[in-house]
């Protein structure tokens, strides 16, 4: 699995001279999204079946300030899956490997009406891929 | 009609200190939505109707920075009306009632199928609402 | 005290036809800026005086979603001050008083510099001002 | 000069489905500072030499939505340049190599105090870079 490499960019930035701290949960998506693509479960195909899977809760912890110019480097385990309940977690770090930030993501999976579903008895094929990939923190 | 205010937000400004270009793309939208609800056509009762409203064209001038902590005003006006192609002008304010920003932006109708309609044909009530407040730039 | 009101914008709608996750983030921190000016030490004041205040955690509960053209009601208090540490806490609210959303942010206090600085030591008044405002949660 | 691709972010879309065209303009700044940082005039290195370039207009065309899941490219060219006042054309193109999008920025550029400098006066070596990239339309 390879990690997520962007760079920040100059509209990210606050007028502390820093990026941002709402941003960083933007680059989570973004991580998260290159994650299931890499695993074999898009986003985009899950929701073509017709599985949305929303984030019920985050939790940040900003280390160290990062800015425009500099090139972060996302690391995306799944640290827990169970039922209908998913948790990643997230590792951001520098150019010099020094940890900028860390978090943690909760979903759910629901279908079109909103009804949370198992994917284990509806989608066993997505539910096969995620149980592979779930590791130690 | 009521102008738009609100204040920067510090989420808005970029290292520069003032607030990002981008934003006043978003505010002019902030603006255009609370001008056609005092209009008695919203974007919400539109969009009920099946009438979107993409924008195909916008035109904006910075004239001055603002910042964190800055209240602005957003005087909206409907420029031109014509058939499937409404546009709006805008012209942003400081709290000394400089003018910190002007823009137009171009828009169409088109139904949920994304083709062209005519709210003169289809929406008789949207159509005349909007003629009334067609005003000379 | 009053709570912070605004309505959610269109460009914080995501193709899943809700507020993006993110965009509470942003509206934690309108809501926590409000909250100081009312207190009487706005952030404009304190990063005058060279107080800086990042945010160096955040939690979030995401509990019903909302979305463009509803008025969200934000709830904020001070639940914890110690020394150099600052946490707030956010209740979200929708036209019906049904909790959408819940939050925490953690900062500290800097100086220009980026030291650690004790408001009780640098900044009395600041101090006084935010121990008066320390609730329960 | 290599072209700007990327794909569109989740957080990007709207409720209508598609890009919010807000977020064009994040693009154009992105595609800009990437051509710059290949041209050899980073702005990194134009800000450390206290030169900044803010927008001063900008002019966009909305061609055809993009969406979640597209990757889209950038062709960014310089179209003008005249002592103080630089013109930026940028296309934006899809898989298919359809345009989505057209557009122009035009920047000034002034010195850390906001007063308007001539690059070939006080920064020759970077007013020679951008002589050189200046295109036709």
């Amino acid at each position: 699995m390879q990690d997520y490499i962007r760079k920040i960019n100059y509209y990210e930035t606050d007028k502390m001279g820093i990026t941002h701290h709402s941003n960083y949960v933007r680059l989570m998506e973004e991580a998260r999204v290159d994650f299931l693509e890499q695993a074999g479960c898009s986003y985009e195909s899950m929701e073509k079946a017709g599985i949305i899977s929303p984030v019920i809760g985050i939790e940040c912890q900003y280390k160290k300030p990062t800015t425009f110019g500099q090139s972060v480097r996302v690391c995306v385990k799944i640290t827990e899956y169970k039922r209908v309940k998913l948790t990643f977690s997230y590792t951001m770090l520098d150019e010099n490997d020094q940890v900028v930030f860390s978090a943690k993501s909760h979903h759910c999976f629901v279908n079109s009406s909103g009804m949370p579903i198992a994917l284990s008895k509806h989608f066993p094929q997505y539910d096969e891929i995620i149980k592979n990939y779930v590791s130690e923190e």
